[in-house]
């Protein structure tokens, strides 16, 4: 995988991070490479769109988890959690576009930290009729 | 990234294929790699999921896609597309889990082609109290 780009972000401490955007996380910049211009012209303000990241400071050798970090919570298959710490960590993030700014475009509520590679950008997905 | 298991479906050629899972695509297994036992021992029949994929027949060099293939629609910039031709093509699933038989899994409506590789798995979250 090579990155799109990179998140700009106040959040640089895993531990004070938020568990997931709608629990506190701050707003982020998505800051693409130039080569990436053409790809992300139809990005629009006041869209939700999904961002996929690379959870570069995670544990890969993970398969057993407590979840939400919580020791007193019984282990559980990491693959029914949303914990980074997994064989390929990567992050899923659905965020609302606040504006754009040519490479930069800054969104609402993400949880990842600043320096964390950008995967890849979609849609959220309407109703088939309309697609 | 190293694949944790594969896809085996009847889906085998990608023109045939169904655009998304909910446009008519079929059951399909997820098979883990014997590794991921622990990782997948609390998914549950009757539950949504979340599966991620490796597109590894898609094109790499794209920006610009003709919205689902249709040659008359005017080109946009793929990260506005869930085009599977795209710079890092990771395929994004939700899917319902039919039935788990040890190392596989049944689920509905998976319009990846046979011999995807499996990236990653994780749970549809709900609202924030009942996390």
């Amino acid at each position: 995988m090579n990155p799109i780009g990179l998140v700009e972000s106040p959040l640089v401490d895993r531990d004070l991070a938020p568990k997931q955007g709608d629990e506190g996380a701050p707003d982020a910049w998505l800051v693409f490479h130039p080569e990436m211009r053409e790809g992300i012209r139809d990005l629009e303000v006041g869209t939700e769109i999904i961002v996929l990241t690379w959870l570069d400071r995670a544990q890969r050798d993970v398969l057993l988890v407590h979840p939400r970090g919580d020791r007193q919570a019984p282990l559980r298959g990491v693959f029914s959690t949303r914990s980074p710490d997994r064989p390929n960590p990567v992050g899923l993030h659905a965020v609302h576009i606040a504006e754009i700014d040519d490479l930069r475009v800054r969104v609402r509520n993400l949880e990842a930290l600043d320096g964390t590679p950008i995967v890849d950008v979609k849609p959220l997905l309407g109703p088939v009729q309309s697609r």
